[in-house]
């Protein structure tokens, strides 16, 4: 049971960052003030801003709100929530163990956090008897942690398939309908204010992967961090390969796939991925997130909505607010996984996908079969082979592959066969395929 | 605070009925109660099955388990938590009504009664200290009731438009794909068990307008029942609207629309609607439902999910009753409006839709000042009118218009001057516009 907070003296709420997200978080807390006291069922006062930069214009926030000294905050101000909006791991792990160990429930956004030190956190937190809320940590306004939590905690969740990082749908978008090289299209994200002047996390598929591991943990009911996520970025996708996802009815999408076998295996990956373009998924916009279920009982279920934005991920902070402050004034606490297991993660040899496979080849009497008896020692199965016409200048035709369902380690091998091999030339590229 | 359940007593479960949702229900706690007894943090018993006829088959079902007399299990049986699947008004009302007394928490599915009497039961759970869950009541396995209950209680949610009747939505998709008429089309759910026998509650858009009065008592914060809900079922739709559909790029869908305007006025109706044919609700199929928010910080949200069927269903059921299990063994309940408002909801008279009218007139010159005139002295703004090229054999020219936003009472006033008229001859049609 948590920490009832005493009579009815209003509800603490101490800030930490005051960001893109912290400040319009403080603006509905400020400007929605009476109706969310109402929601809550009391008032609350905010005890306080832990910023870096003390000298930095905060527009609307009061300046005796403000101090660069957050562990004093969290320890001296008796908060009953801490928001923590700092992001990244350090100092922000600190900070909600202090939080913690001064009876503070949390409500974060740091999918970076709790992807890496999830389960250690809610151990804490559950030991602490303090809520620690995260509806925001995942694809930024889709309520999708509630709904994995408690709407499907009876239901069994075999797949989790999403587009979780606006940022990268943006740079791909771009690529596809632009003909723009990655580093151009990234150069125009951060123009326009779609991309961080530091966009590592988005383009390596880091912000994807923890999030990922999130899903994969509340939809599975067991813990997997940001680790144990596979993780291609898209910074070494081409036009050509926009091209050739064309010639086959695809667009590429950065995807998030989450999978429960029949066994009780959990896989977890994010990868670049030719998708159908008459899927649901290929139409995922610009900076928006969409998330597809598949589960045993309730069949497909999806969601979409806005992924990232000040505004957009500062709601889900606020919903998390009311809870936990609801929660508080009751003296009790959500826990976060209500029925732990720890379920093996596979590997990434271990999975099975569609591939597509581009590459040159000599234009020379047998090379098909060649390619062939490479495929068959690896067990690919392959569902359908195209041959370019014509042989380029340098007298090599362009091969390309869609295979049937094959594992991950068997195509490795197979590519470091065919990348070895004499009679293939140049580039060697392969891309999955989701939802075929 | 709730009534807490006694030490580690096993939770005490009582279903009433068991049709499609209720065996299904049954099935799930039985097969799966290790899972969801972790889940709860309880075991549980299920204390009886009550049901109209004994004799009925029930496979799976213990048949001591059954009995006749609902009440009776009850009141004698001392259920920690009632669910209710009779569905309908009597005797289900009486009885959640009896379990409140008794000290029941209550989940239920059912739409009808929570959509003409939620806000007065809702009241006396409230009274009774216990919890009323009912995420089954709209659309059926989609988590909706949860993330506007908590994730958005932040969000000051403007519009929420949604396809939640997939028995009509076949009806429909049958008509607009082979070109059937009304009649036809509804034999056909039947037959292949897309349609109850009497579905009258769907076809006349009654079930859809109860989910829209639930739908909009939680995201607006206020009470609408399903009486102020303005209905217009699918029964008078013909092969030739859907015909004149495409020729705009529409296709028709059954709509539960409510809006919250910035003066703070409800309004919610159900009725078939033009749906431009690439916005994505146009693309919801078959027995599928969707949700589609606006919400003034976090911008668009959609939810899409199978709205009926006994397996989908009972998930939703199930997770309510780990939730209300999870709150019944700590003591305390979850309110189903956080914040109450009483809203005036308004009539459909001072709704703005655009309009497509399609009606024939005297093929003489003329008429299309005449019919200028009419709409103009009824404030009809037209965004285009169409004039067929060839008079039919009588004479006559097919008109098709379609409006800028108009308020239905000006289009009501209109149309009652147009079929009054001498020059208007044969059908006037009139269908609401959507997503212009």
């Amino acid at each position: 049971m948590g920490e009832q907070s005493g009579g009815n003296k209003p509800l603490r709420i101490a800030l930490l960052g005051c960001g893109t997200v912290g400040l319009q978080v403080a603006r509905l807390l400020i400007e929605r003030a009476a109706e969310l006291a109402a929601q809550i069922g009391r008032d609350f006062e905010i005890v306080g801003v832990a910023v870096r930069d003390l000298t930095k214009p905060r527009p609307g926030i009061p300046a005796d709100w403000l101090t660069d000294d957050a562990a004093g905050l969290i320890i001296r101000s008796q908060p009953d929530i801490v928001v923590e909006l700092i992001g990244g791991l350090e100092p922000a792990e600190t900070l909600i163990r202090t939080a913690f160990a001064n009876g503070a429930a949390v409500v974060t956004a740091n999918k970076m956090l709790l992807g890496d030190q999830g389960q250690e956190l809610f151990a804490q937190a559950q030991s602490a008897g303090v809520d620690l809320f995260f509806e925001a940590a995942v694809a930024g306004a889709i309520p999708i942690v509630r709904p994995l939590r408690e709407s499907l905690v009876g239901e069994r969740i075999t797949e989790i398939v999403g587009v979780v990082n606006g940022t990268t749908n943006f740079i791909i978008e771009q690529m596809a309908t632009k003909g723009m090289a990655f580093d151009a299209a990234l150069a125009q994200a951060k123009q326009l204010g779609y991309a961080e002047e530091d966009a590592s996390a988005d383009v390596s598929g880091r912000d994807a992967a923890a999030k990922t591991a999130l899903l994969a943990s509340l939809g599975f009911h067991t813990w997997v961090n940001s680790g144990q996520v596979y993780r291609e970025g898209i910074t070494a996708l081409t036009p050509e390969d926009f091209q050739a996802a064309r010639t086959i009815g695809c667009v590429i999408k950065l995807l998030a796939v989450a999978t429960l076998s029949a066994d009780g295996a959990v896989s977890a990956r994010v990868h670049p991925a030719l998708v159908p373009a008459d899927h649901t998924l290929a139409t995922v916009s610009g900076a928006y997130n969409a998330i597809f279920l598949e589960s045993e009982h309730a069949g497909k279920l999806a969601f979409f909505g806005p992924g990232a934005g000040g505004v957009p991920t500062a709601t889900a902070v606020i919903g998390d607010i009311v809870t936990v402050g609801r929660n508080r004034i009751r003296g009790v606490t959500t826990r976060v996984q209500v029925s732990e297991r720890a379920l093996p993660v596979q590997g990434m040899g271990q999975v099975a996908s569609h591939y597509f496979l581009r590459f040159q080849v000599a234009d020379a009497p047998g090379i098909l079969a060649r390619v062939g008896e490479v495929f068959a020692r690896h067990n690919i199965s392959v569902r359908s082979l195209n041959q370019a016409s014509d042989a380029d200048a340098t007298g090599r035709v362009q091969l390309t592959a869609l295979t049937h369902l094959v594992l991950e380690a068997d195509m490795q091998a197979c590519l470091a066969e065919l990348s070895h091999n004499d009679f293939v030339n140049g580039e060697l590229r392969m891309l999955r395929v989701w939802g075929l």
